[in-house]
């Protein structure tokens, strides 16, 4: 009987070869994946203990065939077929950008991100990384920030489980052989993710760093990418961040190397996982129009700057570090929950997306941005909130009213998606409201949000409050006429959002 | 005996003419003050019934003499001396540009402003400008936006207590002929100000208007401009603001209009006030880098860019309009108390200067904003005790840490002036914090400041909290050293502030 595997998933070839000097190395293996007349490259890796292995995630229902072709006669002409069948339940496939400054999964899903960071929770003890992932179940997060190396940071500096290369016995690494143990613990982890609905936001380099990671020189930069796409591209979550904080890294990785490793992504990645790189310096934002990049990457407090952003690379933005919730005396990982849940109102409802991160001082220096483990703080839940009602409601992603609209949307944020509205004061807190209203009367459904109380009451359209008066010649023009069909009275208090949709 | 004047009061000569045709335009009358070898230039004004005035602010002690130029010959050649005296208790004369970025009174005292907006207070009925006096009062006010003309705007419709311009009987206006009452009763309230230690940042046009004042053209603006200077500039509390909104007028005051309004004002201003112009549009700062300008009115909610304005312009910025305290429909005008309490630590550490103003919904509207009478709100209690609290140390105005210094006063901020040395925290809550304390250890008094809840608690030196580690090639470098010399513990909850100040 064929073998079969579910839309999505990932089909694996194992192929015993022969004992080579660096088999990492001296085997090539490139198969060709094929569905009728459509051909799909991808190449094999090499998993320890004389086995390579062909990972591939197909994208459609149908009878495949694969054919391998390798310098090494073992691996070489292997070739057979496979049934691609339905998804499992609840599999989406690989997110993708839509509708310009949005995202969806590969069937059409809807797909709102709200991630969290835990840049080295895989190379924590397996103990906390189990407790991480029994987090990640109860929390509402649907991304993580997470590295493939581990770091070497304040709060951050315990060894990694598994080197990522193999090591000799005076403890040196070769960066020509990683190490198969330590990456399969990652595709393990990276699959719980996947069972969690969780997608991996894989950084690929970063320079925090004590081992040698970030200085491997162009070569191994290139075989290092090569192998991680042969053997992670086929998880439907992955994303690929090419780095945390790559300015940081400028004088050993010039741009043209960051631009570079983009290339070896972009040519080895047959399942094209969203592509793009992060900033450390919030002036020193890669140039996110280029073509290779998928979404803009930001790190940026000042989130009302968010529709600037937009325009400026007419691509997705998300806003990965908004500063974190927390305690510690860095000025980026300290600022109070209530400040991040604004935060990522104020970010989302401007047509972008924000990311969070908690910082809090621990005896043991368990901080769920380094270390994962457990959540301490009180934006985790108001984010939550935040994502179970915008779920269910947005399928196209909210488009912001700017000033251009409204003089009000450069103070306020608001977005549309269809016939439903998004308002949302933050530090505002007035009696009544119109601008972003519905401008023709009918029959709505309104909606207070307390963002931080999280509730949901139903309230009425109120008359419209008072205008600011139409100005003639000599004086200022502010409105053309009246802002909406009706007005909101709300409680005078800040922290509140209005959702209005329409009755159908 | 000759008459006394004490300096930077108002000497004044009453000269009565003949009837003409009209006094406005028909009589010249220039007049040359002289101490020695100096002489200032003024000229007088026609003030009703006959009457001219000349107004003079004598700014040196000694003996002064005047004496008058006429094209009618009863107000020509009148001369006299009189003596200039010590100034009365509490006088510091008017306020100048001090160390570029700063104040200070004409006898050397800091003059850190902490202003607050009532635009039409002076055209209430007299009780409630009497109110408004007490109010100002009681709190720590020492600045106050106001307008010559009434206003017309949402919440401000009422005609004034007086018109402007003389008035016939069908109600039409006369621009050449100014009302003396209505001006009469100005010099008083600008009077009243100055004995409260206030400074009166006179707002010359704005847009919100129904009586033409702001479409009058350009020669009946410049008698407009004449007349106001010749009558106020003898008030030591005076500043000139040329407009309100400058930019919701360019369709009939391009910016050709504007500058020639300002060089109409240094030509006849004989005491040389402070002279700015404050923006609507936050896209639409008027080139404050003109010479004729001496300090920087910025509309804008944006204030951790503070630094940027200090920096584009070269001059001391006042940021009038960070929002209101309030409730009221406008995005304008509804922030919270705490907020705007936040926006003034943030504008002040960060070098600049803050406004005040509250737009509370009020059943007879009575908004302090546009009328003045009572303050409803709780930020104006905050922004005293933050006055009290500066004007103990800082003497030649605060010079902020920037990013340049030390990253994190992108997202904090602090200042320092001379020995003493203030942090704001805002949405930041570390428990524990070095960058911008000093340097060299040495005997220093610790304060924690809690901005909201208005206390100071003394607090004592920690150990430096951890730094992030220093980096070599393939890494950040994020710190060259130790951030201070010593640290300081916080409690971990927004809103705090922390002074250093060196023991003598």
């Amino acid at each position: 009987m064929t073998q079969q595997i579910a839309q999505w998933d990932v089909f694996e070839v194992a192929l015993r070869g022969p004992k080579l000097g660096n088999p990492f190395l001296d085997a090539t293996l490139d198969v060709v994946f094929r569905l009728g007349n459509r051909a799909v490259h991808t190449s094999g890796f090499y998993d320890g203990d004389d086995v390579w292995r062909v990972r591939f995630m197909p994208d459609t229902v149908g009878e495949w065939t694969y054919r391998t072709r390798s310098n090494i006669g073992e691996l070489d002409g292997k070739s057979a077929g496979f049934s691609c069948t339905a998804p499992r339940a609840g599999m989406h496939g690989p997110v993708r950008v839509k509708n310009q400054f949005h995202f969806a999964h590969a069937d059409g899903t809807p797909y709102l991100p709200f991630g969290t960071t835990c840049y080295a929770w895989t190379h924590q003890p397996l103990d906390m990384q189990a407790q991480t992932l029994a987090t990640l179940k109860r929390s509402r997060f649907n991304k993580i920030r997470m590295g493939v190396f581990p770091k070497d940071y304040i709060y951050n500096n315990n060894e990694p489980l598994y080197p990522m290369f193999e090591t000799d016995a005076d403890g040196r690494q070769d960066f020509d052989r990683p190490n198969p143990k330590a990456f399969q613990h990652l595709d393990s982890q990276i699959g719980a993710l996947r069972e969690l609905g969780i997608e991996a936001d894989i950084i690929l380099f970063h320079p925090y760093d004590r081992w040698g990671y970030c200085t491997m020189g162009p070569k191994r930069d290139e075989q290092y990418l090569r192998y991680v796409v042969a053997r992670l591209s086929a998880y439907a979550n992955v994303w690929w961040s090419l780095a945390n904080e790559y300015d940081f890294l400028l004088d050993v990785k010039p741009i043209e190397a960051w631009d570079r490793c983009f290339h070896v992504i972009e040519e080895c990645d047959p399942h094209r996982h969203l592509r793009s790189i992060h900033n450390g310096n919030p002036n020193m934002n890669y140039d996110h129009r280029k073509p290779w990049v998928d979404h803009v990457c930001i790190q940026h407090w000042d989130v009302k700057r968010t529709v600037e952003w937009r325009q400026a690379y007419g691509k997705p933005v998300i806003n990965d570090e908004p500063e974190y919730e927390g305690n510690i005396p860095r000025p980026w990982g300290n600022i109070s929950a209530q400040e991040l849940v604004h935060r990522f109102w104020v970010t989302t409802l401007r047509g972008g997306y924000a990311g969070h991160g908690e910082t809090f001082m621990h005896p043991d220096d368990l901080l769920w941005w380094a270390k994962g483990g457990e959540l301490r703080g009180e934006s985790w839940k108001r984010i939550g909130f935040m994502r179970d009602l915008l779920e269910q409601d947005v399928r196209n992603g909210l488009t912001p009213y700017t000033s251009a609209t409204n003089s009000a949307f450069s103070r306020v944020s608001g977005g549309q998606d269809g016939d439903v509205r998004y308002l949302y004061f933050g530090e505002h807190q007035p009696l009544q409201w119109a601008a972003g209203l519905p401008m023709e009367d009918g029959d709505f459904e309104i909606d207070l949000i307390d963002t931080w109380e999280m509730t949901i009451d139903r309230i009425e359209k109120a008359p419209l409050p008072i205008s600011p008066p139409l100005r003639g010649v000599g004086g200022a023009i502010h409105s053309t006429g009246p802002e909406a069909a009706f007005g909101v009275r709300l409680p005078g208090k800040p922290w509140q959002a209005v959702r209005v949709r329409k009755k159908s």
